[in-house]
This record gives C-alpha cells, sequence and structure tokens, in this order.
C-alpha cells in the first residue's frame, strides 16, 4: 500500500458545503487528523484512525501527517474553510521543506474548499464582487506594524478587505485598534459586515456602518468584511444586501 | 408556488467540487441560466428550462433571471468559480437596486463555491498562505489606471496577488503592461503561477520565476497568482510546490 496525505477544506460549518472530493478522500482514509472541532465534524467508521489534536500546534500536526503518510498510511489532515487560507496546507509545506528529503517524494494533494469569506460574503449579498484584500488579523506570527501598514495601503487602493481570525480572547485589543484605524482613515459610512458561523446553526450576521461598528461583535468565530468607497447597501424587508458593483469609476492616488 | 432565484457557483470545472448545496438548488430548479458554457455544465433532465446567454450580457442575464423569479420560478443562476468573487452575483445586485421595488421581495440566495483563485493555489501548494489580494485584470470595468495603482500598492504591502481575467483576444496589452511593471516593481525572482482550467481536461500548471514569467503564458481561462517576497518553492520529482509562510517578520515602509 502506498500512502498519501490529502489537505483537505470542510468549509465553513455545513455538510452541504463539504466537496465531493473531500467526502470521497475522507471515505478512503486510514487516518484523520487535524484540530479536534474539526475532526469532531467528521463521522466516525471502522477503519478510520481519528487524531484530534489542540490548537496552536500546526507545525507538529502537520509533521504528524506527513510522518503516517511516508509509514504508508492515507491520511485526510482537516481544516474548516479552505486549506491553503491561513490554515493547513502552509504549515504542511512548511514542515516538509525542513524535514527529510523522503517527504519530497510522498504523494500530496491540497484539496480545496469554501473558504470563510466566500461563505459570509454570499449571506451579505456581493461585497467582493470586485478587487479586494484578504488579512490574517492574528498577530501570533507577524509584528503589528504589518498589519496596520497593510490596512492603510488596502485603503488607499481602495480594495474591500476579509479580515480572518479578528479577535480572540488572548488578545482582545488588535481589532479595536484595527477597526479604529479603518475608521480614522475611511471617514465614511461603508458597510462593514460581521458574519459568525455561517453556515452552522450558531450562525448570525449583521451589518453596521463603519463608524457604528464595535471590536465587541467579532470574536474567533467571526469573518469580517469591510467594504470598498464603492459598496452599497440595499435595503429589503428580508434584511440589508452589501454589494460591491463591478465598475469602479473611481481614481485613487498613486502613493 | 412562490418564485425564488439561487446565484449558484458551479467552481472551477470538475463536477466533485460542486459542492451539494448547489447540485441541490438545481435539482429543485425549474429554470437554469447562465453564460452558455456554464449551462452546458448542467445535465438536463424533465422541468428543466435552460436559458444560456452569451458573454457580456451579465446585466440582461441578471434582470432576466430576477424577472422569471417574479413569475413564481424557482431559478438558478449559474456562474463559474464563487458568484460573488468577478462573477454573477454583484450583476444580481447592480440590476435589483435599478430594478422594480418588488424584486427587493424576491427570495434571493447566493450560494458559493470554490473560486479558481482557491483552485488554482490547491494545485501549486500553499501561495495564499499569508495575506494576499485579488483583482480583476479586465478593463471593461474600471480604468487601466486604477489597476496600476493597486499592483503597486499591492507590492508595496507585500501581498501574493491572484489575478483573474489576466488576458483575452480583445485585449492582450494589459497583461504584458501589468507583468512588466510588477517585473519592474518586485526586481526578484518570486515564483508566478500559471494555472490555466484547473481541475478540467485541458488543466496545465507553470511555474515559473517572475522574471521569467510571459503574457503568452496567460488566457481567459488562466488564473495567475503572483508570490509575495516571502513566497518560497519546493523542488521535488513530482513538480515544483509553491507556498508562502505562515509567518512574517518581514516590515514594510508605510506610505
Amino acid at each position: 500500500m502506498t500512502g498519501w496525505l490529502a489537505v483537505a477544506g470542510l468549509g465553513p460549518g455545513a455538510e452541504a458545503l463539504i466537496t465531493p472530493e473531500v467526502t470521497e478522500a475522507l471515505a478512503t482514509a486510514d487516518d484523520l487528523v487535524g484540530y479536534a472541532p474539526y475532526v469532531d465534524r467528521i463521522a466516525q467508521r471502522d477503519g478510520l484512525r481519528r487524531h484530534a489534536s489542540d490548537n496552536r500546534v500546526e507545525l507538529e500536526r502537520a509533521q504528524f501527517a506527513l510522518e503516517l503518510a511516508t509509514a504508508g498510511r492515507r491520511v485526510v489532515l482537516v481544516s474548516s474553510g479552505d486549506p491553503g487560507v491561513f490554515a493547513m496546507a502552509a504549515a504542511v509545506f512548511e514542515a516538509l521543506e525542513a524535514g527529510p528529503a523522503a517527504w519530497r517524494d510522498l504523494d500530496i494533494r491540497v484539496l480545496p474548499g469554501v473558504t470563510a469569506m466566500l461563505a459570509a460574503a454570499a449571506r451579505a449579498g456581493a461585497p467582493l464582487g470586485h478587487d479586494f484584500c484578504v488579512l490574517n488579523l492574528s498577530d501570533n506570527l507577524k509584528p503589528w506594524s504589518l498589519i496596520e501598514t497593510r490596512l492603510r495601503l488596502a485603503v488607499e487602493a481602495d480594495f474591500a478587505i476579509a479580515l480572518y481570525n479578528p479577535r480572540s480572547k488572548a488578545r482582545p485589543e488588535g481589532f479595536a485598534r484595527a477597526l479604529t484605524l479603518l475608521q480614522d482613515l475611511c471617514r465614511d459610512e461603508r458597510p462593514v459586515i460581521f458574519a459568525r458561523a455561517v453556515s452552522t446553526g450558531e450562525e448570525s450576521l449583521r451589518v453596521l456602518p463603519l463608524q457604528d461598528a464595535r471590536p465587541e461583535l467579532a470574536d474567533m468565530r467571526t469573518l469580517v468584511i469591510v467594504g470598498s468607497s464603492q459598496t452599497r447597501l440595499i435595503e429589503r424587508p428580508a434584511g440589508p444586501l452589501v454589494y460591491t458593483p463591478r465598475s469602479a469609476t473611481v481614481s485613487v492616488e498613486a502613493p
């Protein structure tokens, strides 16, 4: 038997958002590896060994999955959303680059999924319908100054901005600073979307003008989308729709 | 019968990348609306009316889908990839905002999908594993100067850059200018990924150092990802892997 490693995205939460490709990989795997809440999303069956790990041990988890595959096991390493966006795929390749040469001969596939910003955008309307950027607000792995610089440049470029991991209990102050910075830079009432746990039973969606947005509206299960200057709000009986038009006639100044 | 409109993403091409949510919507629809090549991806069945349209008529197509739903039909409007990323969802809301008030009472859902950059990134490794931005290179709907300004700011922010619609027969020169600009700004050998028709029978993947990239490598079915300054290449017997590490210690200058 030849081992392989599939780094698979489970989508934002609902089973109806898991691709058949991922479902098929899970059906043929010997080993299931991942952060415990994601492993819990997969039904148990005969012949499947489960390896649930704690958060913040991404590199060890990636090494473990690579070792299992090297030993001939068929391994699925699960991420929420898409594994390539602030998730396990980069950790696997970091481990692979630093690891034994034999790992470079492994059969490794990344199986894409519906990442959180796409699910959040779909619920709100189409806020990512024009050019946008995507930032991880966690400063575990980068200096806060870099986050601030990127936010400034993103506003200057008039991108819509998707913010992952906005706020954790361990570091609540970062998102408050980011929000204040965005309010100061934009000085307008562009819509901000707080989309929490989209497609799960705990889903909630809030849309507010930027100047009314408050840091307490976000936690680690929230995906925040800040509109561009062009993003529009349509009022409806069933709740507002937010979209960014495809066309742009605005000109931004070159730096 | 109450009509509804689902704006659905078919993913990059393979049936195994269509979410069960979209498959279910297609199974219950009365009408299927979309650009002809995307409508062609859906098998015919009894009771499904097909409305395939030409390219570049997004707004008329959106209005037609809204009219059908208003008349009580259950309508799926299909996009490739994710409908919210440079696709039909924004066109629907543009039409809705400008259209009759009754359209605001409609049951409209956006069903997310695997957008092209996620499929392309998965094939190449994890080039979008750190902060990134996403640009539509088509200048049908925005001035070219805005595209150049955004590319400059994206490089300054040290984002990886995903480029949609890089090059059409009607306007081959834009991507050549964009590539030259990126080569001048970056002056390094960061990897560039040309991912064409990922997950279809015509899939091809090329990875080159930025200074070797040539405009002819892209067409309208190509998704281009330009790495950040931190993006790494791992050589392997089966072909290179490209990834952007999760951590960044680099500091970029504030403008």
